[in-house]
């Protein structure tokens, strides 16, 4: 594979495949994974790395700022813009993999405390605490029939575009009560493809929708995302672990796992599940 | 959910079912995930925390020796004991969520310093290059008849016996060239149960065999761990991303992926592939 200036969502490359006793050569599509280094700059003082994460190329400014906002560096409200470097000391297969967000204000947490605070929970316990203390409780939110919920792992995977041509690439979907799609992103990263779908609907300055769907497992830190993104309803195709659903059910959070056409399984907050 | 001293690999809850018409309360088994503080302890210093990993409880110790080798930190050689810490500041049900590793001499790269190697990559190209610099290439190792590979997804699903119970853990396995299971080991992160499953081997102090089997993706950090681990050839059910196969095609590493019975697609190091 060679380097090309801004990698798509996917790379071609020549595979040998052995079906049977046949060994055929074609071409096949990969999802495209890369590092993107985040940075932060705020009002009188220099720009500064933030972290890297492995992502998949595309929507990297709704990356970036739902991965602040979700790590409780920054509210929506105060991210002024995203944008990627031009920095002289970056070669042009860099560029496009470094974004700085330009922040009105001082970030609400040093980056550098997030970590001395993380390691305070070595308990899930502890953990579940601290994520409320950032997070906070769901609101009421609305309540989603069951057949909604139900119809949406579907609904998903009808935008899965990169999924469908790389088998390698996770989704996230932001829907309406009603089961009215909003946006769907996707990215070789779980954490990555919920961080861009919120993402967006922070840069766009609107209103979270209430539901997100997701196309694998919940984990803990899935879980905290959507406390801090105010979402009320997460419908998974996969399962919850045990400490995800230990945090929904202290947030008032609903947690619904192993969803199909036929059949889901409520793990928190049943009463905003409708008959 | 209550907290239990130990916490097992499941965790028990009440969730409802919602099956056609039906609501049908039950009981239902989730993997558990919870936080381990990874410490490291050398001649002559006061030991210090490394970081944090949400994990499923049981072979802490694997995943800790694991981790560190992978990370570059030390060499398996160098690990004397790990132990679980139980240091007066931790209460009850901390204690079996931080490990502390002693190591015979300073290790090989400070954390520190590999935060800031890992922030210079921010392009695929230069994360090979670094990748390769710790890791070094793959050796020749043995030639895997097709029909052992197809036969290893299933292999290890025999194994997976926390996945059979809450359908939310992936499993690492290693295999020798014929296709004879050495260990399995389960995990909520796809990174752990690598760890946990080579970590194993380290600690033994015996030869890491030659196949890793993925229940799952293989992204570019399990790749990486491969390579350092020094297999020869990973088998996984699901995709590759682009950058494990550029990092596995530069070291030499033979990868396979989509695995079925019937079927498999290989990526890199097609000649380690018997008919």
């Amino acid at each position: 594979m060679s380097a090309t200036r801004r990698p798509g969502p996917s790379t071609r490359v020549r595979v040998i495949e052995l079906a049977g006793d046949q060994r055929v050569q074609h071409e096949d599509r990969l999802a495209t994974e890369e590092p993107l280094e985040v940075r932060i700059s705020t009002p009188g003082a220099a720009a500064r790395r933030l972290g890297i994460t492995m992502r998949t190329p595309g929507h990297d400014f709704e990356l970036a700022a739902g991965w602040l906002v979700h790590e409780g560096i920054t509210r929506p409200g105060d991210i002024e813009t995203v944008r990627y470097c031009t920095d002289v000391q970056l070669r042009p297969e860099q560029e496009f993999n470094v974004v700085t967000v330009d922040l009105r204000r001082p970030p609400l947490l040093e980056p550098e405390a997030r970590l001395v605070t993380a390691a305070c929970g070595v308990c899930g316990r502890d953990t579940v605490t601290e994520a409320l203390s950032t997070g906070g409780r769901t609101g009421a939110g609305p309540t989603v029939a069951r057949d909604v919920v139900r119809s949406l792992p579907a609904a998903l995977r009808a935008e899965q575009a990169g999924f469908e041509r790389t088998g390698g690439l996770h989704a996230a979907g932001l829907f309406e009560a009603d089961g009215s799609r909003v946006l769907v992103r996707e990215d070789v990263g779980r954490h990555n493809a919920v961080d861009k779908a919120v993402g967006a609907r922070y840069l766009a300055g609107g209103p979270v929708p209430p539901v997100l769907v997701l196309s694998g497992r919940i984990g803990f830190e899935l879980v905290q995302k959507a406390v801090v993104a105010g979402v009320a309803v997460v419908v998974a195709v996969g399962a919850p672990s045990s400490l995800a659903v230990q945090l929904a059910t202290e947030a008032g959070l609903t947690v619904v796992g192993f969803t199909r056409e036929d059949r889901c399984v409520v793990y928190s907050g049943a009463d905003r599940i409708g008959v």
